[in-house]
């Protein structure tokens, strides 16, 4: 794969998980991380694979989370099977109860891994975005 | 170099990094980034390292920043010239005018990259530490 190829494999695994996200397909967004995958978030504990399921099935219980990556913007290097890329990150979530959505946007830094199955997968991921806004 | 080789080689730039913060030793910090780093923290634009120089240079003038990563703690994972690694952090910041220091922790994730005369330096940071509480 050339590295153009790369990025775009990459920026489509960040599309797609903008989509499984807003759609509640938690098997999706499970597929786009590493078994070893670590979230890390301001004042959180780190998060790792199986917290990140419970997290998913709770927040799709209350919430729709519209998250609106700056695909385009995506500064991404690749470096073998092993891929970094920070970029904006806007994320609107609406209550399901109704109420005002709270807004949200920062940046984000991630690590990817290539699996031999060719698919790209987040195994680092640290999100920086500001608190919530009403 | 062996996987522990280079692990204790990253713990060890991340000991010099703390130490050469804490000394206002702006030389040493900038050989141990990358000419494309980029650090990223909630809030604030991405910066660079003509930007990092400056900030540096700001800071020392006004404050002591004692950094303390809990560098045994540090996850190292090593692919080839790129690594990376995420662990706690704790800074205390004194202003040198006097007056109660700040505290903040939290976790950080960095990658780093071999350079040709083997020293690894970091080239992404993302710096996830809570606001400062006095």
């Amino acid at each position: 794969m050339s590295l153009e190829q790369d990025r775009k494999a990459i920026r489509d695994a960040v599309v797609l998980w903008a989509k499984a996200t807003a759609e509640r397909d938690l098997a999706t967004a499970m597929n786009l991380m590493t078994d070893d995958v670590v979230f890390l978030t301001p004042g959180n504990l780190p998060m790792m694979r199986e917290a990140f399921r419970t997290d998913f099935e709770n927040m799709i219980r209350n919430v729709t989370v519209k998250a609106k990556p700056d695909v385009q913007g995506l500064d991404i290097t690749v470096d073998g099977d092993v891929a970094m890329s920070w970029g904006r990150l806007e994320v609107e979530i609406e209550p399901k109860s109704g109420g005002p959505a709270k807004m949200a946007q920062g940046h984000t830094l991630s690590a990817f891994r290539r699996g031999a199955d060719g698919q790209w997968r987040i195994f680092r991921d640290a999100n920086l975005l500001s608190a919530f806004k009403g």
